[in-house]
This record gives structure tokens, C-alpha cells and sequence, in this order.
């Protein structure tokens, strides 16, 4: 069987999860180039991308650059960037896009779609299952999974007016999701990724801050009951908010369960939110528990743990790395 | 006018409130043993306390052991040791004592009292305003204030009866207030020393742990909004808990206002939960915040925050030092 062709993918703001699923696709065929800071881009050029992945490093060609040309003929665009960036990747973005571009969000939080539509790029949402980091400038470290859900954020475009027809995954989605499909990524479908979004929400706001406060990697948070009960909070207080937002949500005595699961499959991770603070960098805070405690704040839920943890991030930005 | 004679004192557990108190008894004749570990005894004999005070900075000679011998004929016994040894010290302190020896509490939390009288010992609570540290053997850093307050843990030994007499200080709590105010302490007396220790924990709980996680001094963490809501949190916890225990406490608005007032007088300082974390030593949070949460729990009453305050320095206290 013939695969159809590759698009060209530029992948902006490369990161770990950007070199992560940029090397994915660039490993089965597709032309990628990576977009990010100079020092990842210098040495990816040089040796190309250090893929390391238990049992299967390896290094990859693949073409980097520090400046956005290779958005201008990109069909699929991997937005990376910190959700800190979201809107000014959005305006830089805007005017550089292919009219029938596929621009797909693969960030952390729950509203980088909204926001990139304020700034006129209309984004797919990816949320992302993958424990990566890059110890040093292109060296890409793979710790586990490498998953994603891909759908519309909200309502898809209507493609006939009836229940059936607007549950259905959108057709950029569901080309998106067959590009993955090639290269090796498992990617689930939903017509609608907000719930999705939340879920990961809900784990990244029991995990993130927690890990990087406590300067822990996830095994030994699951294993603590009091660290267990503190997640249970934060959880509880997420799900609360989400379902005040009107998202459809499992419930938070089973996302908690799943993020016991979660933390037992990657034992050794470290949340970004530790990383970003080890390294002395803002932290995602205010797209993670910062969100949802702003936004139970509009909506009258009380998130007194998802304050305390936003609060704690945010005076740990401010002094020195450790 | 002639001074009554000095009892002998032994400071029990000689870390940098136990110097300080016992410098400043020294300093104004007292014959006063320090005890304590080897590294500080070491160098408090060879060179003195080191007595590092703004503008006021002078060697103390003092003598110093790292046995318990120099409790037998002591009349007052300041016992500073951290929460954590409160009952292994009474056990080692019981039979040592005088019959008439004076035992004073200088410990954070609300329970020591209590927990030493379980081995025996029937101690005075001090509630201590100081912020000192042990940078080096034998180097007391004072960073501000120096007063106590003294009293009964629960009623006084009845007097009279009546509730006028219940209601004053116990003979040995003014004996005691006497010994210090003639040594330059400012010493408040209380007839049940409960509330001063609640009002002092509510100031714990709100500075200590934030203090250790977001690794920040206290200026800092006053300047922040989302911190003083954090603060608040923790503050407004802990009065619910003391009034369940049916503590006499000002209300959780006023106290508030304290702790700012604080923060504003110790805007360098440091909590000791800070300073044992940074150097891989187990904290007191057992008595601080995770009292304040375990109680809650007893008595039915909410303490999202104070629990993760506590779950997080807990895990904190299992990673490496930083």
C-alpha cells in the first residue's frame, strides 16, 4: 500500500515535546523542521538530534533553524512554545501560514486554542502523553509513553447539522491523526478535545507543582500517603472547576486512580514544572494549577490547594535555581 | 538594690535559641551551662560563644558539655531541644532533676508541655520571639527580636479557688519572668500560656513551610499577594483549629495583620523549617502545620492547606539538601 505524501512540518518552539514528535515523524518519511533556540539548533545542525530513548538511541538528521521561514510552506505546524508564548506565537504565526496550513497546539493548560484564535490562527488541540527533556542542547531524553488525543477545541465545525454528524472527529483531525498513525504515534481521535484537555489538567495540576516543590521524582509522591491525599485535593478542586466550566470530565475519585496509574508507569519523571525551576526558567504555573485556580476563582469554587501550590511555584521562580 | 542570688541553669539542647536565652542569662551573672552537640560545645570552649548581633556582636565564655551532668543541681532547665526529641528528652531529664528545679519549654509548637509531662516532667511553656540561627559551631546569628512570653500549660495550680486567683501567673512562671527581665529578656507572663502558643503557631504555620518551599525570606513573601492570600489560608485553618480545641485566640483577621507586621519586622529572616531542610535536617512540621492538620482532622475541622504545607516539607525532607 502507498502512503499518500508527507506534508511539510514545521514544528515551532522545539523543544523536548516538539523534537519528540518532530523526530517521530521525520524518522517515517515526513520533511520536519525543528524551530527553537539557538543552542539546540546549533548542535542538532552539527550532530543531529541525540534521540535518546531507553533501548533505542539513536541519532537523527533532521533540519532545525532559529528563524520561522519553514512556516511559510509547513501543512502541519507543531505549536511547542511555553504556554507563556501561546499568543505571541499565535501573531508571529498568523501572517506566515498557509491558508490550508494545519496548525496543532501540543501544549500544556486548556485554553491555547482560544487564545491563538484572538491572535486569528484557528488551531487543533493535541494533548500530549510523553515524559521527555533535553539534559543538554540536543539531547533529547525519552523517559516514557509518546502518545497523543487530537480533536477540536469545542464544538467541531458543523458538518451536517445533527448529533451524529457534529460528534464526529473533524477531518483535519482525523488527517492529523493518520499523519501520527504513519510515524508510530498512537493518536486518539475526539470530536471534541476539552474534556481531554482537562484530564491532562487535572494530572498536571496533581503532579507538576508537587514534584518540582517537593523536588521529587513521581515514585515516591504516590508511594507517601499524605502526598497522595494532598493529590486527591488538587484533583477534587480541578475536577470541580472543569465541571463549573461545563466540560464533561470522568470524576475525580477515577482521575485519581489514574493518576496513581500515571505516576507508577513513570517512576523516575520530574515534572516540566521542576525542571523549568531547576534550571531557574518560568514555570507553565499559571496554565496549570495558577488556571484552575483563576478560573475557580470566576466561577465560585473554592481551590484553596491549587492556590497554595500557584503561590509556592511563584516564589520559588523568583530566587535561585536549585 | 541588692539581686537574689542566680539558680543554676542548664540549657537543654543548646541550638541558637537555647544559646541566645542562654547567653543572655550569662551574660547578667547566671552560672549557666550550655548543652549541646559536640561541634558547637567544641568550639563554645575553645573560643566562646560567638554572639553575632547588629551592631552588638561580642564572644560570650559560657561553659558547655555535651552530658547531661550539669542538670542535677540546676534550679532552671530551659529545654530547647526540637520537637521531634520533646519525650526522649523528659525521659532523660526525669531523673536527673532537682525536686525544685524550674523546667521551661522554649519549643515551637503547642504540645510539649503535655508530652513531657506523660515521662514526668512538669514544665512551664515559653513562647519564644526570636530569629536566630547556628551558621557555623559556636556562631549564634541573631536577626531580630528576644522576648517571651511564660506561663502554665492549662490553668495554674489552683491558688485559691476562686477565679481571680486561677487567673493569675503561677509563683514559678514570676520567679521565672524575674530571672529574665533581670537579664534584659522582655518576659510577658500569662496564666495559661495556651493561647500566646496557639497565637505563635497560627505565625508558624503561615511562615515556616511557605518560607522552606518557596526557599524565599519573609519580605518577600509579604510583598505577594498570592502568598498573603496563601498566609491567610494557613492562618484562617489554624484559628478554626484552636477554637475546636476551645483555645482563647484573637480572631484569624487580627492575626493576619500580625503576621505582617511580623513579616514587615523580619523581612530577612528565614523560618528554621527553611534552615533545616537546606541542610538535609529532618523539620519540626510534625509540630507545626502537620499539628495544625492532624488536630484538624480529630476535631472535624477543613485543613486543605495546612496538610499540603506539610505534605510537601515532608517530601522535601526526604530529597537531598539544597
Amino acid at each position: 500500500m502507498q502512503h499518500p505524501s508527507w506534508p511539510r512540518v514545521a514544528v515551532y518552539g522545539a523543544g523536548a515535546v516538539g523534537c519528540f514528535f518532530g523526530a517521530k515523524l521525520a524518522e517515517a518519511g515526513a520533511p520536519v523542521t525543528l524551530i527553537g533556540r539557538a543552542a539546540h539548533v546549533g548542535a542538532i545542525r552539527r550532530d543531529g538530534l541525540l534521540f535518546d530513548s531507553p533501548g533505542a538511541t539513536r541519532r537523527i538528521r533532521i533540519a532545525a533553524d532559529t528563524g520561522h521561514e519553514a512556516v511559510r510552506d509547513a501543512g502541519l505546524v507543531l505549536v511547542c512554545v511555553k504556554t507563556r508564548d501561546t499568543a505571541d506565537a499565535a501573531r508571529a504565526l498568523a501572517p506566515l501560514l498557509r491558508p490550508d496550513a494545519v496548525v496543532l497546539s501540543m501544549q500544556n493548560g486548556v485554553d491555547n486554542v482560544p487564545r491563538m484564535r484572538e491572535a486569528g490562527v484557528d488551531a487543533l488541540a493535541a494533548v500530549v502523553y510523553v515524559a521527555t527533556s533535553m539534559p543538554a542542547p540536543g539531547h533529547l531524553l525519552h523517559a516514557g509513553r509518546g502518545d497523543l488525543v487530537v480533536g477540536e477545541y469545542g464544538a467541531p465545525p458543523a458538518g451536517g447539522g445533527n448529533d451524529v454528524e457534529a460528534a464526529r472527529p473533524s477531518a483535519r483531525a482525523r488527517e492529523v491523526a493518520s499523519w501520527f498513525g504513519r510515524a508510530g504515534v498512537p493518536c486518539r481521535l475526539e470530536a471534541d478535545a476539552r474534556g481531554e484537555l482537562w484530564t491532562k489538567l487535572v494530572m498536571n495540576s496533581a503532579f507538576n507543582a508537587i514534584s518540582a516543590l517537593g523536588r521529587s521524582c513521581y515514585g515516591p509522591m504516590i508511594d507517601d500517603p499524605e502526598v497522595r491525599a494532598l493529590m486527591r485535593d488538587a484533583i477534587g478542586e480541578c475536577v470541580a472547576v472543569a465541571r463549573a466550566e461545563g466540560v464533561t470530565i470522568p470524576d475525580a475519585g477515577r482521575l485519581y486512580e489514574d493518576a496513581l496509574r500515571l505516576g507508577e508507569a513513570m517512576r523516575e519523571a520530574r515534572s516540566s514544572t521542576s525542571q523549568d525551576l531547576s534550571r531557574g526558567r518560568a514555570t507553565e504555573i499559571d496554565s496549570l494549577n495558577g488556571y484552575v485556580a483563576r478560573r475557580g476563582q470566576t466561577l465560585g469554587v473554592a481551590t484553596p490547594v491549587n492556590r497554595a501550590l500557584t503561590a509556592l511555584v511563584r516564589l520559588r521562580e523568583r530566587t535561585a535555581p536549585a
